[in-house]
């Protein structure tokens, strides 16, 4: 099962959810060994952050463009015609000691580099924009099929970006997140404890 | 028209936008004099202090359980039974000079009081949250009849909160509104400058 709505209001049918979210699983197949997704695995780390009083960080919703909504009745509105739309940030964001925190979090099923085709323009746009306001913006690479994650600095993402631009390789090698970035060891609780790195890249703690 | 969707990848036909988003068109009637919701206003203050590098705040999209998609063909997903949730923190977030900002925007038609029903039991914990962690988090108050606009910061929100819980009022009076906040004048670009109330209040200009 792919969603959690701890928050949700309605109650829908298992059996109506397990039908669903089909993209999600073949695209986190390699992932499937463990049960687990990088969202979920990132969801659970921000659940952990947060019920300790250590960071206040949540994954944005899907945005969706809804175009035919049913009321049958009042507080039971079924939206019947939706589609997905870009976003036009990155996925997380919040606060971490008065710091803004700003991430993306992508996986590749290559071993020996990171497409960059793996993100947009647009969230680039939004990456720059952040480290101009001072923020502090990065990206968790996974590598599933060696199940390696580690955490990779904005301002080095945006060097490799231009040089695809300029005409460069359409990839980060795996050296080069090697060495310009920072494995996260995969833990049990919290699972990705990027805090760890932010703390040590930042001396916030 | 309550949906925009500069960065969305679907074209939808303008006549089945027009058809959908009812519930918004009977909440902001008050407001459709102007023939702008404030969620139009702040998403205009937004892009206006982005297109100047002045800050980055963008509206989290509206939280939605996705419970059933039909894909006619490749990328060309149709969301076919999705529910409205709850959303667990406030609408807006972004950073300001490195700080964290966080805030819900909400109006009333009522002239002498705002009712805190607006606010939801799991907002106020979130707004807790971010104070806890240095964030800067606020709530714009509108009242729609005098087109009247106040930033008051959660700090007093939350003792407006507590009062309540302890037996108190279910509303904060205009006179505390008055005094405890910030009226913001309606400009034309930003319609609603909120950032000039957080330069004053924080001392970051």
């Amino acid at each position: 099962m792919v969603f959690n709505y701890p928050n949700g209001k309605k109650y829908i049918p298992a059996a109506k959810i397990e039908a669903a979210p089909k993209i999600k699983k073949q695209k986190n197949a390699a992932y499937s060994n463990r049960g687990m997704t990088l969202e979920e695995d990132l969801n659970d780390s921000n659940s952990f952050y947060l019920d300790r009083n250590i960071a206040v960080i949540h994954k944005k919703p899907t945005p969706v463009q809804i175009v035919n909504v049913d009321y049958p009745r009042r507080s039971a509105a079924v939206i019947k015609e939706a589609y997905f739309k870009q976003a036009s940030t990155t996925d997380y964001n919040g606060v971490y000691k008065g710091k803004y925190i700003d991430f993306e979090a992508k996986e590749t099923k290559f071993s020996t580099s990171f497409p960059l085709k793996n993100f947009h323009e647009h969230q680039i746009v939004h990456m720059k924009a952040v480290l101009e306001q001072g923020g502090i913006c990065f990206v968790i690479l996974r590598f599933s099929t060696e199940e390696e994650i580690y955490l990779l600095e904005a301002s080095y993402l945006l060097s490799f970006w231009e040089r695809m631009i300029s005409g460069g390789r359409k990839s980060i090698t795996k050296e080069e997140v090697i060495e310009c970035g920072h494995k996260i060891p995969l833990g049990f609780h919290p699972r990705i404890d990027y805090i760890k790195v932010i703390d040590y890249l930042y001396k916030l703690s």
